[in-house]
């Protein structure tokens, strides 16, 4: 019997969530700039159970991971509103370091939509991570 | 000559965010709770200018909407990462009047995708907007 929340989605286990993660591509970052809350899409690859995204130098975003603690979150729902989840994840956002394996990997990972090269990349290890699934009707 | 960021994504007028904010009907919300950035995922419908979406009563995200300033962010990315959106908005969260024409046309117009129906309505009027998008190449 699956754990439903109270607006009767499933409530995912800690492996569900991290095998919705590894399905799709694009999440976002939530952060807290000037006092107020902002949301930034992310491409995303998720390696070794972490959450590794590029970015510009020099972006308000870039500015806002300098060790913070983010918010991350992806979900999907397809054409008829049948299949739906989301999986949330809090954690610190810390630079990749540079020559290490986890940047080789994250080069061949992360698919970057944008023209110009984004140069950083960042990892999110999640401290807590919750999600939850439309069942089958 | 469309204007670009830093990105080598165009960068949208307040015209276009709200014509592709329309388009969509799955974004997200971003709130502080408990000093950390927090995103949950609602469906919208874009309104009159606003962003009006369901939530449950008495769930954390109702808690901290309290006409509270929120982010809202939607996005799309098509399969092949060849079209693709996103845009940014931020304002204050308010309970959508019960009996207004409002709420009325939000009962039609979003799209909840929970099993239990979430009661309340909120909307967004973005005091802030701003969107980018991929330019064909």
């Amino acid at each position: 019997m699956p754990k439903l929340d109270s607006a009767g989605f499933e409530v995912l286990e800690e492996d569900g969530c991290y095998e919705l993660l590894g399905q799709s591509s694009l999440g976002r970052v939530g952060v807290t700039m000037d006092a107020l809350p902002a949301i930034f899409p992310v491409n995303y690859a998720l390696i070794e159970l972490q959450i590794v995204f590029s970015t510009g130098h020099g972006t308000k975003l870039t500015a806002a991971l300098n060790a913070a603690v983010v918010a991350f979150e992806a979900d999907f729902v397809n054409e008829q509103g049948t299949e739906a989840w989301s999986v949330q994840a809090i954690g610190r956002a810390i630079l990749v370091d540079p020559g290490s394996d986890l940047e080789a990997a994250a080069k061949v990972a992360v698919r970057a939509l944008a023209p110009v090269p984004r140069r950083f990349l960042v990892k999110i290890r999640p401290a807590r991570i919750s999600g939850r699934r439309l069942l089958p009707r």
